[in-house]
């Protein structure tokens, strides 16, 4: 996962259309930073007010409802939903004060939630009976990435293309995943699980080596030029040898993906049986307590484990 | 797993010592490739007649037995031990005309294969007994690097560095891993037990992605650049994607390699549930005549498994 080359060619658009926020929490705080950077219009509606001070902050109109949003957004501006799950979603589009029924027909809805396909298509079709686009485009890469343009998008949907100079202007690299909407909601899931799983064993991995005496620096910088190399044990087991504790993604976002992974496996007949063990392993992280932990905290959960298996060592 | 920056720095040598290697197969003729191709003398004995022969080729001189190795080889010469396995190491060193009662006390033996740290500590006492000396060094990264000087050495034992200037001729990375014999067994082991379940993982988050209907270069191409990567992957997903057959490396090995790890991880009182997983797929896979695949056809055979699973699709 290098930094993606930047400055890259982007296409004309001229003016910056204004773009609605609904949540401008981590992620959303930081697409907005990155837009406002750009000179870009913005109208936002978070429930927390520390984080409308802070869209303020940055320039962005702050009104008192997701209906309001869609009031203040000219017919030509992109809605962008960045709430944290589809519960939060369906509050936020149908609930009290909510989007949805606002929203003119033509008008479009970016979906940057991780969330199972079937809500995402869910959505799509229900905004699609009055005439609103719905574009599936998970993000991917934290806030800071996302406050300098560089997150990534996975983006899937008949409209994709319309929006793509705001897309491209928001993340680098933008992927583009085709017409199918819930396209984007499978890849990032994909993805995650993947992460997921790579954590887990690398946790378990680095446990076992210092079972075994192995000093873990060394190993682990062995690992990092062999072949059991992985982007995720790079980053988070440095962070764990450095000291840095910091949260930078919750150990929370990480349970709530694999499960929604291996549940939309099971939705098509597939079961994995890595994912199974990844999602178990986040599951009982947070039954101890640890949902609010960074996630690199999962190699001091195993390591917990493992005494617990071997209470003489 | 980048290319290493070669040219670097080399210890003085001079003249170039002469290596008595055993066994010339995939690895052993990579080594000896890249040892002729620097100019060293070698003496070497392989019971494969056409290894034999292409040793020849390659200027090196061909005995008859691991002990006839030892009577070439002048007292200030290094036994590379290079076959595949512990029961292999057994016979070429104690076996029916075997190297080490031919050695002389001080002498050294850089043992390559990937073993149970045991069997490594058990030969380095054995050896020791006579006054030989055991460095423990697993290599990795295939028979086209060995050739080339840029496979990896995993290096441990307490002679090490008096060979140090050979063994950056014959590997780059050469991962110095401490005094004690076993280490580089156990990183060997803790590395390719990542690889594997890494390569288990991506065949089962492929094959789930497949069966969501998603394109697999689409797929591949957004996790190689999001959180999901790892190097295995990239480099063996690719490869099926292109239609790619070519067996570079055995399903066998990782068979072996996963079970050693797992064993070794619980002679520690270690149990990793993910490596268990990894030891059964690729157990099966040897069940259904696998062993010679690339391990690349772990995806295949987790996609059959899936079909067997859901007999609809």
């Amino acid at each position: 996962m290098n930094e993606p080359h930047v400055p890259h060619d982007w296409l004309a658009l001229d003016p910056l259309p204004h773009i609605g926020f609904i949540g401008v929490g981590n992620m959303g705080l930081g697409m907005l930073t990155r837009w406002r950077a750009l000179g870009g219009p913005a109208v936002v509606h978070d429930i927390d007010p520390v984080r409308t001070a802070q869209a303020q902050a940055l320039g962005a109109v702050a009104v008192d409802s997701p209906a309001a949003v869609v009031g203040a957004l000219p017919a030509g501006g992109l809605l962008v939903v960045c709430v944290v799950n589809a519960d939060d979603c369906r509050d936020v589009l149908w609930g009290d004060q909510g989007a949805a029924p606002a929203m003119k027909s033509q008008q479009t809805v970016l979906l940057t939630p991780t969330l199972s396909p079937d809500d995402v298509c869910g959505f799509a079709r229900q905004l699609g009976e009055q005439g609103v686009h719905l574009i599936d485009a998970p993000m991917s890469g934290g806030p800071v990435r996302a406050a300098k343009g560089t997150m990534s998008l996975m983006v899937a949907g008949p409209t994709r293309h319309a929006w793509w100079p705001v897309l491209q202007r928001l993340a680098n690299p933008v992927f583009d995943l085709g017409d199918v909407v819930g396209d984007g909601a499978k890849t990032k899931l994909v993805n995650n699980l993947l992460a997921g799983i790579h954590l887990v064993a690398a946790a378990q991995v680095m446990t076992m080596a210092e079972k075994m005496a192995l000093d873990p620096r060394r190993t682990l910088a062995v690992i990092e030029q062999s072949s059991g190399q992985s982007w995720i044990a790079s980053e988070r087991l440095h962070r764990v040898l450095n000291g840095d504790s910091a949260t930078l993604a919750h150990m929370g976002l990480l349970a709530k993906d694999t499960a929604l992974a291996v549940a939309a496996g099971r939705a098509v007949g597939y079961a994995s049986e890595m994912g199974m063990s990844a999602q178990v392993a986040f599951a009982q992280a947070l039954t101890q307590g640890l949902a609010q932990a960074d996630d690199s905290a999962m190699w001091a959960f195993m390591r917990t484990l493992a005494d617990e298996k071997d209470p003489a060592s």
